[in-house]
C-alpha cells in the first residue's frame, strides 16, 4: 500500500511537471528528457510510469483540465444562487497570469491537437461535455429560480462557452484591444443583458 | 521579367502546398521534404525561396489567411446593405468541408503558436486587426444606415468575432452538440437579436 501511494505521488508529480512544460514550451517541443530533468529523475523513470511520450503528454492534458475543473467546482459550491455562480465562473476563468493562464495555454493547444487528431477527441469531448454540462445546469437552475430568462438553455450554454473561449483566444494571442477588464466586461454583459431577468420584471413577477 | 514572374508563381505554389499540409498534418509535423514532395521538387529548391523551415511555415500561414481574407472581401462587395453583409460573412465563415474548414485548421494552430511564441503575434495581430476592422466597419455602417442598433460597435465586434471563433473551435474539435446548422443559427441569432433594429422599430423610425 505504501509503495502504491508513493507510485501515485510520483505519477502526479510527473503529470504536474509535464503540463507546466506544455504550457510554457508547447506540446510539440516537450521531450521526455525535459520532464525527467524537471522531476530530477531519469527518462527511464518517466517511461516506467508512461510507456510512450504520447502517453505522458495526453495524460498531462487530462490531468491539468481535471484539476482546473475540480478547483472551479469547489469554488462555485461556496457561492449561493445560479446567477452569482455564473458571475463567479467568469472571474475564475479569466486568464490571469499564473495557473489559470497556463491552463488556457493547455486548452488552446488541446483544441488544435483535437482538431487534427481524431483519436484525441474523446478525451477533449469528455472534458468539454463536463464544462458544458456545468454551465448548462447553472443556467437551468437560474431559470427555475426565476433569476434567468426562459431562453433556450442549450443555445445559451453554447453562446456562453463559445464567447468565453473566443475572448480567451483574443487575449492569449495578444489581439489588439483585448485585455482582462474587457474580457470580464463582455462576459458579465452577456449574463446581465442576454440571460438575467431585468430587475423590474423580477420585482413585478415576485 | 519573365524569370521574376516564374519565380513568383513557384513561390505561390510552395506556399499553397505548405498551408494545405499544415491544415492536414499539423504545423509541427510538416517537414521541408514533405513540401518538396508535394511540389515535385527538391528541398534545395524550397530553401532557395525560403531559407529556413520557419520562414516557409510562417509565410504559409500569412499566405492562407491573406487569400481567405481577399476572397471574403470580394464576395462581400457583391452584397448590398451592412446587415446582409454580416449574414453573408457568417455563411462564408462556416467551416464547411473543403477550403474553409482547412483555413480554420490554420487559424486554430495559428492561435496556439501565437500564444506560445510572441514573435508570431505581430503577424497574427495584423490579420486579426484586418478581420476585426472589417466587422467593425460593417457594424458602424449598419448603425449609420439605421439597420443596426446603437450598441457600442467595438464591444459588438469583439462579441461577434469571439463567438465565431469559439463556435468554430467547438465544431472543429468535435464537441458534442455542435454542427454547421447550429453554428449558423447561433451567429444569425446574435445578429438578429443583439444587433439588428427590430422590424417594428425600423418601421416606426422610418
Amino acid at each position: 500500500m505504501a509503495a502504491g501511494a508513493g507510485d501515485d505521488r510520483r505519477r502526479q508529480e510527473i503529470l504536474e511537471a509535464t503540463w507546466q512544460l506544455i504550457a510554457e514550451r508547447g506540446y510539440h517541443a516537450v521531450r521526455v528528457a525535459d520532464i525527467a530533468a524537471v522531476c530530477g529523475t531519469s527518462t527511464g523513470t518517466i517511461h516506467y510510469y508512461f510507456p510512450g511520450k504520447q502517453d505522458v503528454l495526453t495524460e498531462a492534458l487530462r490531468h491539468c483540465v481535471q484539476q482546473a475543473f475540480d478547483r472551479q467546482q469547489a469554488a462555485l459550491q461556496k457561492v449561493t444562487g445560479a446567477k452569482a455562480r455564473l458571475l463567479k465562473l467568469i472571474e475564475l476563468q479569466l486568464p490571469k497570469p499564473g495557473n489559470v493562464r497556463s491552463e488556457w495555454l493547455i486548452w488552446i493547444q488541446f483544441w488544435a491537437e483535437a482538431a487534427l487528431r481524431p483519436e484525441l477527441q474523446p478525451i477533449h469531448n469528455d472534458f468539454y461535455a463536463r464544462w458544458h454540462g456545468a454551465v448548462n445546469r447553472l443556467i437551468r437552475r437560474g431559470q427555475a429560480d426565476g433569476e434567468l430568462r426562459d431562453v433556450d438553455p442549450d443555445e445559451a450554454t453554447h453562446r456562453f462557452t463559445a464567447l468565453t473561449d473566443g475572448l480567451a483566444i483574443q487575449l492569449l494571442s495578444g489581439a489588439p484591444g483585448m485585455d482582462l477588464p474587457r474580457m470580464r466586461r463582455l462576459l458579465v454583459d452577456f449574463v446581465e443583458q442576454d440571460l438575467a431577468v431585468p430587475p423590474k420584471r423580477r420585482r413585478a413577477a415576485g
